[in-house]
């Protein structure tokens, strides 16, 4: 059918070489399909993840943040199995051929790639509403240590970063923060913008964490999702949420800690870890240099809560609605 | 951002186990990503391609083609590298969920799995236009031996199939082409509708072939992007190309054969074999059996040309616009 949008070109122009470039791949760009030398003994890891227009983001919000976190995405779930990214593909679906916006996306896209050595091995451009699925593949020693159902009753439960700064920044984009300073809004702005995906944590914490997931819908319900999977509950300690002074002179401590716990498109590990293993954890990986902080911990009971001085809060848990209302 | 389908239970309830069941799959659906046992000694083949509606289909056309065709068009790439498909993962974007919608959609694309023993390992569902986006995964010997680069100028070309069939169908489904007998109409119709990507023939041509690539926008124009890649060019038969008989009974013979060369959606494979090789082809995989017929010949001049009775036709070879004049 129609589909003037489908041409090789468009991927061979912009994004054959945005990529790192790495001797394992044996065919990249420009023939049917990509061939990848896995390297041997380890396991593949294989995840995909789209952006919307009007959904994950807004057709004006900047090209290169939506290059970035088309792929940032995929690599914070990769992360959260402990697995190194090495390569990627692109399916663009775009309204119009847009040069500039194209160039812009490919550098946003291009500069996260290079910095954890990921090539784009292949992509496929189409016409039609804006749209971006990126599939992230990469490896992982076997036997897998770090999926979400490892954990257990007791394990102590941690996050990196600094939760809530990216639901946040996502109300300063659509101006609805106008009160914050120009320093938080640009830092709250950026983070939601550039999130970081924690790779090197990730790889790391195989050596200590029974359980790991991506906290991108909200760490609460992450943390409930990861302990379902692990068939306890977990309860996260309302003082203990590591809160960005950004984020709390912009919005108060209270809703501050709210939004850390319900505010999406953070793109942290959140991770259990046995109590055996805790001090070994934080000797071998500083919390402080690496940033990370304990917010509660697993236990039998099901379900997720979370206590304020001991006493259990009542809370609407929704990860996903929190500006829409 | 809100996005009220972005919903695991979505994959797990209709996805979850639609394809084949893989022992190398160490876990599929549900984690952050999936992991894969790669065979020892393959190299990994990873391929992804988009089907957006009113571009690839439209809205009305069978759940079940549509989740078939997304299968469809990335096993015929895997198969043009020779390469056995194994895991998919599944991108959707849906505008509502639609219950009955998504049971067709998976048994058409499950169906295709389980056919060839694909996996689906993975997925994402999200609120958006209707879209679809596949990545398929597969492995294939090294060293790699049926590149589009490989054909050598005096190889024969080949096609499967019989092109223009599928195209047809689209006009078919359209309502453009209302002469066409109820057989011939249901025949072409189910060409488009349900592709059979060459899967096996393109495993058995890796013993055979020195060049290959899928026919997806249009036999003249795919076959020039392989002489082109091989450095060479091509000249086809007009009086060669294999037609339907229900393509021809319906547009006659001369429309027949330029649908044939220019129609879109047949997923064939196109593929050049050197002199030497073209009896013990030929010896193993008979053509009545395998389905594939020589249509021409590589030369050291470079583009693509059409001869009929030994004179070159002049031809608008453009691969896309057919039905949209």
């Amino acid at each position: 059918m129609t589909d003037a949008l489908n041409e090789r070109s468009l991927i061979e122009r912009f994004f054959k070489d945005c990529g790192a470039r790495r001797s394992d791949v044996a065919l990249g760009v420009g023939d049917d399909a990509a061939l990848i030398d896995v390297p041997p003994g380890m396991q593949l890891v294989a995840k995909t993840d789209t952006l919307v227009s009007g959904v994950h983001f807004l057709p004006h919000f900047p090209a290169a943040s939506i290059g970035h976190r088309a792929l940032a995405v995929n690599l914070s779930d990769v992360a959260a199995m402990g697995a190194e990214p090495a390569w990627a593909l692109l399916a663009l679906t775009l309204p119009k051929v847009d040069a500039a916006w194209l160039a812009e996306f490919a550098a946003g896209l291009g500069a996260l790639a290079r910095k954890h050595n990921v090539a784009l091995v292949g992509g496929d451009t189409t016409g039609g509403p804006l749209c971006i699925t990126v599939q992230v593949l990469g490896y992982a020693p076997r036997p897998p240590v770090m999926l979400r159902s490892g954990g257990k009753p007791g394990d102590v439960l941690f996050v990196s970063g600094t939760p809530g700064d990216a639901g946040a920044g996502l109300a300063v984009e659509q101006g609805q923060l106008p009160n914050a300073t120009s320093a938080a809004a640009n830092y709250l702005r950026q983070r939601f913008l550039f999130p970081t995906p924690r790779v090197e944590l990730g790889q790391r914490l195989r050596d200590f964490a029974s359980a790991c997931i991506d906290v991108s819908d909200g760490l609460l319900g992450d943390a409930t999702k990861l302990a379902d999977a692990s068939g306890c509950g977990v309860v996260i300690e309302h003082e203990k949420l590591p809160i960005s002074p950004h984020l709390t002179s912009t919005v108060g401590d209270t809703r501050a800690r709210e939004i850390a716990l319900t505010g999406g498109d953070d793109y942290e590990l959140c991770f259990a870890v046995s109590p055996s293993n805790v001090e070994k954890l934080q000797r071998a990986l500083p919390p402080a240099q690496w940033g990370y902080s304990p917010i509660g911990v697993l236990r039998a009971e099901r379900g997720g809560a979370v206590t304020r001085n001991g006493t259990v809060m009542h809370f609407s848990h929704s990860g996903f609605d929190h500006f829409a209302r």
